[in-house]
């Protein structure tokens, strides 16, 4: 229902009648096979297609296997520009320096010392970083700010065949952004790697890494960059998902959304722990508590930028309804076998009855669940019997 | 909203003004120390007092440690009678057996096959069980069929000191029915363990036991039947947490009914596994999986029958509406904002703006999210600029 009122609220403030013509901006995504041999296990494991998704398995028995300490130096590393340093854009930075390649960074904030201690190269603006010619730009940006930060790089300081990808949780949007800004012979790699500082904590073996090539020429230096990226997170354990990002954002809403949705809810209910906590109940906190650690600009993002996320709230509206409604005739029908029972069977200290249950009067508020009537149970029920002999005359 | 429809509902079908007369029946609880050494680490591990919670705490590194083969004899065995050999009865009966009581049992089907195989005397009737006198009658039938199976039970068959048990999962009702039914001279013991066969399956270690000893004499022998029957749980390694029925349903409602009623709601969901979920979406569903493989009576038990859980479900749902509205709030916003920049700001291709939301002639069904106006951009914007200026006249 409240979804109605809103789009009555947004017809009250733009009563236009405007005739905008509109497409979807068409994807230009390329599945070739990489041509060559990377320094890495990317050339034997062969990514799975849009068409074969793959098996949703996660080996339960995973064990921390990351050593920070253990660095590869890559044939021929990748200069990797990070545009956003907060917590998801550091998080990806260690991985890259693990595996021996050049990070460098600019953010909104001064993160000179953090890049100084971990071996990264600070910019204090965009136009440096993109005048040192990284061979990847990846924006990792939140979502609200994203399209700001796009705009704003000077594309034409940047070496051709230099890829732009970013992270975003959601993927039509960003597709579309980047379709609309970067231009030609950029290539566009959209990805989202599914995991973050806590279920990427100890290892990304068996996380989720879904990357759709948007925009990616057929030309080898391009290719070859696109593949040595992506094989970052190959090499790491991620189950890499080539899915188209409309696909994405079908799925996502159903599933990332909807727990996100879950524990701002549960959140807002300032669920506390009891003495009694039973295993699914600390579970359900605990998911709570890890879900709403993410700022929420990324839950106002996943629900602004995917168009599935609005369908999935109505579900999970007309869910909760019908949960009530089947708990709440549940309890009538309860209440009116205790009325018939009171009506037509004679009062008897030993048979079986609905006492237990909220009585009548107290019926309105609730509040006499549980009541034992321990005086006056066979005066009432003849009462009650008069009553509602006479309510159905 | 909908529970005030409900309670509309209700006064249509009850247009009574009975006044009956009610009390909450009172608790007679004991907490007195054990008097008599057991065969059992009670004697050195004193049960928490009622107003001191035990600390909310279960090792994570806990391990299986049950082995099913082994079987101590305790001094004095208990004979515990089982009225109701489902799931949970049986799940409980094993724990007795391992321990070496010997367990009687009666349900309302046949399940004589499993009893012998599992060194059970099964009954027939209750009545064959109340003449085998076990010490302890332990009644595991669910909430909606246990003031029936109390009522059947017949008294003078069973011998002085015998004690009602219960382990419903809503303990004002049990504690008030078994206050109502059970003679004075038995004891009534009303129990909650907080697991089941899936939380429990490997271990009963750091998992809650709670109790309440509503009415246990001073006598040696019913304190002793009280505590050793305790100790059996204490030795399995649950944590003992002793609270009144009161203090249990209050809790209870806000932690595993809240648990039930969101995993309810996702089931109704139909959520589906995807190719890119993440770990908390995975750690959602098999919560939501293991939670509706109870019986729909235990859930509609937990609703009917715990006075605290209608506030729940009003505090879950302000708790949505509070999302959903700040949810919309910043999606008015956001296209307020689009329909002022268009009329203030000349546009221009490169400036930041908001096209990637969805536009004003699609926003009525929300199917425009993430689009690209390619086309017409410029004519657009000055129309919607002449409408919103004509319309704010």
């Amino acid at each position: 229902m409240a979804s109605f009122h809103l789009c009555n609220s947004i017809a009250n403030v733009n009563q236009t009648k405007t005739n905008l013509s509109l497409m979807l901006a068409s994807s230009t995504s390329s599945t070739t096979t990489p041509i060559i041999k990377l320094n890495s296990n990317l050339g034997n494991q062969s990514i799975s297609s849009k068409q074969n998704h793959i098996a949703n398995h996660i080996d339960k028995s995973m064990e921390p296997s990351i050593s920070s300490s253990t660095s590869i130096v890559p044939e021929f590393p990748l200069k990797i520009g990070i545009i956003g340093l907060g917590e998801f854009g550091q998080f990806l930075a260690k991985a890259f320096k693990r595996q021996g390649h050049n990070v460098l960074g600019t953010s909104r904030s001064d993160y000179s010392e953090y890049c100084q201690e971990h071996g990264i190269e600070f910019y204090r603006h965009v136009n440096g970083l993109c005048e040192a010619q990284p061979d990847v730009i990846l924006i990792c940006s939140s979502i609200l700010s994203t399209e700001d930060v796009v705009r704003k790089i000077p594309f034409h300081k940047l070496k051709p065949n230099t890829i732009l990808a970013d992270v975003l949780s959601v993927k039509e949007y960003a597709r579309n952004l980047l379709l609309d800004v970067v231009p030609e012979g950029f290539g566009i790699l959209c990805t989202h790697p599914m995991f973050g500082k806590f279920s990427g904590k100890n290892s990304w073996e068996g996380l989720r890494f879904v990357y759709d090539k948007v925009r990616i020429s057929e030309n080898r230096i391009q290719e070859r960059k696109c593949e040595q990226f992506l094989s970052i997170f190959q090499d790491e354990g991620c189950q890499m998902v080539e899915m188209t990002c409309e696909e994405h954002d079908r799925y996502a809403a159903e599933s990332q959304f909807i727990t996100h949705m879950v524990a701002r809810i549960l959140s807002n209910m300032n669920l506390e722990s009891t003495p009694i906590n039973t295993k699914n109940y600390e579970t359900l906190m605990e998911l709570t508590h890890t879900t709403v650690s993410h700022s929420s600009d990324l839950f106002d993002g996943l629900f602004l930028y995917n168009l599935n996320a609005m369908e999935q709230i109505e579900k999970l509206d007309r869910a909760f309804e019908t949960v009530k409604q089947n708990l709440f005739g549940k309890l009538r029908s309860t209440l009116r076998t205790q009325i018939e029972e009171k009506v037509t069977i004679d009062t008897s200290a030993d048979r079986p009855s609905t006492y237990f249950l909220p009585n009548s009067n107290n019926v309105t508020d609730l509040s006499s669940f549980s009541l034992v009537p321990k005086q006056g149970k066979q005066d009432a029920s003849v009462e009650l019997k008069t009553e509602v002999q006479h309510a159905s005359v």
